[in-house]
């Protein structure tokens, strides 16, 4: 129907795409809206929602700084805060081109957590500038998801606003990914009935998500992990290494592993995979018996799952089209809404490693090598997830209510 | 019902108000919330709003950045920014304590333009802190408005970020007052038979709103039109004046008056009080016949309206409980849904013109002297500012599309 093409084909690749892509036609004009959830209209409403029943609220704030919490939406909303430095496997692409990134991940907020999200996505690089707009913006909002920052300013962001910030500061890629790997490695070690301390793993890729899963599998007490970047293990003999490296070689690596990924393979029983590239198939065999793959690079996975098959007791990936989908969206949403219920002044390492456990325990009576986690649209993760960081939260001393 | 009470009163005052006053009731949890308007019910939604297909739309962007505004909401999301500075007659309250009026705002731009909004409030003070870091945040928003930024700061403000941004950045306190206000005395003058150019005002308020409609009603071809602060009329031979009054020193006043405010009123048309405080009724009493009396005020007129009809031919306040309120509802929807709609580069004196006269001839069938200016629910009055501005945006050459 002509009358409805608002904008006709034209030659550009993106313009064309739109004719034969659902995911343009599904994005036009974008994935969210703003909702009043109160009425207005007609006086009497405006009346009590702006002026002049709002300046009674306003004063009782001004006040009471805490009651911000009980009169506004501050506790129910967290910014999706970017600078479009690392974007999926896109890498740096910007600011405005990440939006639909952020708009995914603030719709799946709300979808999976009931919490509200708003896009942020900041023309600035500079780690002092981002924490300090971040520093200036943070009376409007509950939390803080930090998206898709390149590694390692991602580090230095994170740890900075927590410092500031008297609120949830959480880098998903880091630590949603490492608790959703957790969940899936606790599972499986129960399924093939090992501890996890009995566990040697290997990591491939030392970023974000890399560094965050080596410390979450620290501190829920695997056996030894080591990690390695394109140049090899990361080990403390190397001198190539930035400072988030470096700590990582101090904590990592019991063993004293150095050299290629494929030679740390030999014998691990573990291999998770978040570095793309193509891990080769003697690698994989010479893993010890029954071990795990967790191959998560998207769209292509390190290992293929066939391939992996051949020797592993439980495979996962990162995509949908496989069972085990390692995705975080099993994690953000119940570890934000966790904390916002209890107005946690932060999330601690025992709130992450709480939300790994609820998140394996949901399917404690399924379990099985293909559903060693839930599916994302498993409606028992979201309020397992949520109970559990709000527990721990209380547990640990940063629960304010 | 107790089990209803969530937090039970206490001896502060606002948890003691809270039992008796509807405003606290309806503000708890906040009055807005974040929707999704894309499905996310299973793995196939989940690949088109979210990973794989969203890459493809962030990589259109990244080549072609323009197409952000057809593929994410940034072109209908407006930032109310604040710092608190001046919020409605409270004053300084500071960030938290402003944000029920910023989602009081926010909604009325989704109830009354159809257009998103996200509350923004700042914790910083200094003029280039404030424009930094909404000019870092501007890649996620189609436009920014202004709120209760005290004076004079609230006019470097928004000069730099004109200047700037590529985008409309509007100070509501200064221009959507002054768009409504243009409207009344519009229709005034035209009810009573007058031009512009016969008419001299004085204003009672020299801050935001004050120096706006100063600048308005001049450029509409007022006759004449003086300002008064609380050291009496803005005067070119006053000494203690800011760069801003300064500027408006030289802008207004033709006729040089000095002294008082009430003295500056003898023989004149026009009364207009955004000032608060109290005039004497001689001072309305010598105005010339036939006078406006518009005393905005809020919640008390600076002239009582059963003492302005003594004397004046039309009287308009800010209060939902007289006719003739001068709200600015009534403007800053529709000039925002008009400038995003075309892609407005900025916001134009003839966009807030059409504006104006587009809001007067809303009701040019139905002129009354207690019908100046419609209703704040009037339904036609959004669809019709937005049509004028979005016309005077492109007749003005700063329409994209």
């Amino acid at each position: 129907m002509a009358a409805e093409i608002v904008n006709p084909p034209s030659d550009t690749d993106a313009a064309q795409d739109e004719f034969f892509d659902p995911a343009f036609a599904l994005h036009r004009g974008g994935k969210m809206a703003v909702q009043s959830t109160v009425p207005v209209r007609d006086a009497d409403d405006l009346s009590l929602a702006y002026t002049p029943g709002v300046a009674k609220v306003c004063s009782a704030i001004a006040e009471q700084p805490e009651l911000v919490h009980d009169y506004t939406w501050k506790s129910q909303v967290v910014a999706v805060v970017t600078d479009g430095s690392a974007v999926l496997g896109l890498g740096d692409i910007g600011p405005e081109a990440s939006l639909p990134v952020m708009e995914g991940k603030a719709i799946l907020f709300k979808q999976f957590g009931g919490v509200d999200a708003v896009p942020i996505a900041l023309d600035c690089r500079e780690v002092d500038e981002i924490v300090e707009t971040v520093v200036r913006l943070a009376p409007s909002f509950g939390g803080v998801n930090l998206e898709d920052i390149s590694a390692p300013r991602c580090f230095e962001i994170e740890r900075k606003l927590q410092e500031r910030l008297d609120m949830p500061v959480f880098h998903d890629d880091q630590h949603g990914t490492a608790v959703v790997t957790l969940a899936a490695l606790r599972n499986a070690a129960k399924l093939t009935g090992r501890g996890l301390s009995e566990l040697r793993a290997v990591i491939s890729g030392a970023g974000a998500a890399g560094a965050a899963i080596a410390k979450i599998l620290l501190s829920a007490g695997i056996g030894d992990v080591a990690l390695s970047d394109r140049k090899g293990i990361v080990s403390a003999d190397r001198e190539d290494l930035n400072p988030a490296k470096r700590e990582l070689a101090g904590l990592t690596n019991k063993a004293g592993l150095t050299g290629s990924l494929e030679s740390a393979m030999a014998g691990a029983d573990v291999f998770i995979g978040v570095s793309g590239g193509t891990v080769p198939e003697q690698a994989v065999a010479s893993m010890a018996p029954g071990a795990f793959v967790f191959a998560m690079a998207n769209p292509t996975p390190e290992i293929h799952p066939d391939v992996a098959h051949r020797y592993a007791a439980v495979v996962a990936t990162g995509r949908s089209d496989y069972p085990n989908q390692i995705n975080n969206v099993l994690a953000f949403p119940g570890i934000f809404a966790g904390a916002l219920q209890v107005r946690a002044s932060r999330i601690t390492e025992g709130m992450k490693l709480a939300a790994a456990t609820a998140l394996a325990d949901v399917v404690a009576d399924e379990l099985a090598a293909d559903k060693v986690i839930p599916s994302p649209f498993d409606e028992r993760v979201a309020p397992a997830v949520t109970a559990a960081v709000a527990a721990a939260a209380r547990a640990e001393g940063v629960a304010r209510r």
